[in-house]
C-alpha cells in the first residue's frame, strides 16, 4: 500500500516549530520519542538533493534531552555507557552508546557535558529518562533526572556555516566539531553545537525558550534566501549513504555495540565501572558472530516500502536488511544489513529478497563512499 | 491542515496482524510503543457506530507486555504501583497506575498475574521496560524483565461473546470481567482475558505464537459474517464517552493519580512499600488543586484536529482540554479536561477556546452517560 495517514493527538506531541513545519508544506511525519518528526517536504529524493547542495532548517525537537544533574551526575552517566568520559570537559558533545546489563543497546545519544555536575543526553527513540530514573532511584544516587523544555533546531548542509554566521555572527565559524558554545539570539543565550544527523555539516541549536521558536526559524529562513535555504529533516537516503545508524531501525536491545560497529566507544578496561561490562568483556573475548555492514543493491529503484528483507548467500539466509533506499548519487540501492560472520567482508556478493523479487547486492564498508566497494 | 502521511519504517514496528489490517483498508495509524496502531478503517464515526452495535477485531499488538519474572517479581511490581496487589491471585487482570518518586504517572498498564512469580504489564505508551529494568538493576532484585513476543488481539463490541464462543467455545462465556483463562486455538493454548479498551464489552487474546496470527484473525472474521464482524481499533469517540483516559494524551508524569481520578487504585496505608508513597501521602494530605473531568461542548461539530484548548471561566483560564471528539449519540462534543479546583463541579458552565472560536461547555462527571449532567 502507499503511505497511510497519521492521526495526530496530544500524545504525538507537536513542537514549538510545528506551525512553520506545516506552513512549509511537510508531506509526512514519523513519531519519535512521542513527538512529531517530519520525514519529507518535497520528496525524499528532492530533499536529498537540496540537502547535499544548499542548507536546510530541521525541527528535531524530538531529540529530547534527558538532563542528569547533581553531585552523582557523572557517576550515573558513566554507569550508563561503556565510553570513558573521564577526560571530557564542559562544552563537549560525545556520542555514547548506552547498554543494559547484557550489553544490549538501550539508546545511542549525544551526551552534552553542560557542567561538571550536569549532562544532557540528546536521545534517540527510547525512554532513556525512565532508565536513568530507575537506576538513580534503585542506586540511591543524588541526581535529578528530568526532560527540560529544550527543542533542538538543526541547520544542515554545505551552506550551514554561511547561514549561521549571518544569524549568530562569525563566532559560529570557530565552533569545532562536536563542541558547543552559548551564543545570543534576541538577547537570550542559546546552546549552539556543531553537530547534526547528516554528513553535510552543520549545527544544532538547543532552543530552551519556546517563545523564541518562530523568531528563530524565521531569522534563519529570511537570512538565507540567496543560499536557497529550505525546510528539511533527517533524510532517509543521505543518512544511509553517510553510515548513520538509526536506533530502533538498525539496532536495538537485541544488539551489542560491537555488532553495531561501535567498538571505538567502548573502553572495557577503564577504571570506572559501567553497566554491562562483564557481558561486553565476554562478547569481546568470544568475538561477535554478526555485524552491521552496508549493501549496494543492484537496480535503478527499490520497492517503495523497504522491509526486513532477508539477505541470502548460496541459498541460505545470512542476514537481514534493516534500512534501504535508492541513492541517486551512487546509482544503486544502499542499505544497512546485519550480516553473519562468514558474509560480512566488503566485496562479498549476496542476494536480497525484497517483496518484489530478488536483487543482487555487494557488501560495503561504512560509510558508503565512492572509494568503498 | 488535514491529516499528514505517516512514514513507516522498521522502527515503527509492524505486527503479525499487519497484513490483515492493511487488507481490511486501514485509513490511518498512530505509533504507540514504537509500533503501528490503526486509528480508523471506514471513518472514526462509522467505526464508532459499528463498534457500539456489532463486533470488531482490533490489532492491539502495541499493548506490549513487560514480563517481570523471578523470585522478586511481586516485590518489584508492588514497588512500582500504589495499588495493593497482596490478595491478587493468578488469572486476574488489575489496572495499576505506575508512579515515580514524585507521584507522577509513569504509565497505567493492566497487570496480568500469570503466576506467583510472573507478571505481564500490558502497557500504555511509555517504555516501562526501561523503568523496571533500571529499578531491578539498581535495587539488585532477582528478576528477569523482558518484552516477550506477545501480540494482543482484541474482540470488542456487544456481539463479542457470541463471536468468541464460536471460535473458542462456550468456555469464553464464563470468563469473568478482568479474569483470564487459557483456551486452545489450533492446539495452542492462548491467554484470553475479558477486557479491552472500550466500554462495549469483549475480550483480549494475548497471542504468543506469531505464526498463528493470520489464522486467528481469519477464524474470527470467518465465524462472524452474520454478526457483521469487521476490523476496528480503539475509537476516539467511544473511549471519551466511556471515560477511558489515554496516557500521553490525558495524563503524563506531570499528573498524579488523584488528579487523574484514580484514587481507588492507591492504597497509601498498605503494609508493603512503594515508590512515590511519601509524595502521594503529602498530596493526599494537602488535597489536589486540579483534576480530570468531562466536558460537554455545545455544537454539532468540532474542529478537525483537537488541540490543547484552554478552558475559560469568567475570563480566566481554569483548565485545558486534552482530548475531544463529537459524539453522535450524545449530540454534543465530549472532551477530557484538567480543571482547577473551583471549576471542576459537574454542571459548571465554562468556555472552550478552540482554534476555530469559543464554544460553551458544561462540566460532566465521568464516564459520560445520558444520566450525567
Amino acid at each position: 500500500m502507499s503511505a497511510p495517514l497519521l492521526s495526530v493527538s496530544q500524545r504525538t506531541r507537536s513542537t514549538p516549530f510545528t506551525p512553520r513545519v506545516e506552513e512549509a508544506g511537510v508531506k509526512s511525519y514519523t513519531v519519535y520519542n512521542h513527538m512529531l518528526l517530519a520525514t519529507a517536504f518535497r520528496s525524499i529524493e528532492d530533499d536529498y538533493r537540496h540537502l547535499k547542495r544548499h542548507v536546510q532548517i530541521w525541527d528535531v525537537s524530538c531529540e529530547r534531552q534527558v538532563e542528569i544533574r547533581g553531585p552523582d551526575a557523572t557517576r550515573l552517566v558513566q554507569l550508563m555507557t561503556p565510553r570513558d568520559l573521564s577526560r571530557a570537559t564542559p562544552g563537549r558533545c560525545l556520542y555514547v552508546p548506552l547498554v543494559d546489563e547484557a550489553g544490549g543497546m538501550i539508546n545511542d545519544p549525544i551526551a552534552l557535558k553542560i557542567a561538571e555536575d550536569r549532562f544532557w543526553l540528546s536521545i534517540a527513540d527510547s525512554d532513556v529518562l525512565l532508565w536513568a530514573k530507575g537506576l538513580a532511584f534503585g542506586l540511591g544516587l543524588d541526581v535529578d533526572v528530568t526532560e527540560p523544555g529544550v527543542f533542538p533546531l538543526a541547520v544542515q548542509g554545505p551552506k550551514a556555516d554561511a547561514l549561521m554566521a549571518r544569524v549568530f555572527g562569525d563566532a559560529t565559524r570557530s565552533i569545532r566539531f562536536f563542541r558547543f558554545e552559548y551564543l545570543p539570539f534576541r538577547g537570550h543565550p542559546l546552546l549552539v553545537a556543531r553537530s547534526g544527523w547528516s554528513k553535510q555539516g552543520g549545527f544544532e541549536i538547543y532552543l530552551d525558550e519556546p517563545a523564541l521558536a518562530l523568531d528563530l526559524w524565521d531569522a534563519l529562513a529570511d537570512a538565507g534566501e540567496d543560499l536557497e535555504v529550505g525546510p528539511g529533516c533527517p533524510n532517509a537516503i543521505e543518512r544511509i549513504e553517510g553510515g548513520l545508524l538509526s536506533y530502533g531501525n538498525d539496532m536495538s536491545r537485541e544488539h551489542n555495540p560491537f555488532e553495531c560497529g561501535l567498538e571505538q566507544y567502548c573502553q572495557l578496561d577503564r577504571p570506572t565501572d559501567f553497566i554491562g561490562r562483564a557481558a561486553l568483556q565476554r562478547i569481546a573475548d568470544l568475538g561477535i558472530t554478526r555485524r552491521v555492514m552496508g549493501l549496494r543493491i543492484d537496480g535503478d529503484v527499490l520497492p517503495g516500502r523497504s522491509g526486513p528483507w532477508p539477505v541470502i548467500a548460496r541459498g541460505a539466509k545470512v542476514g537481514q536488511v534493516s534500512s534501504a533506499a535508492y541513492s541517486p548519487d551512487l546509482g544503486c540501492g544502499v542499505a544497512f544489513a546485519m550480516l553473519d560472520h562468514d558474509h560480512w567482508d566488503a566485496g562479498a556478493s549476496v542476494e536480497v529478497e525484497t517483496q518484489e523479487g530478488v536483487r543482487a547486492a555487494t557488501v560495503s564498508a561504512l560509510p558508503f563512499e565512492n572509494g568503498n566497494i
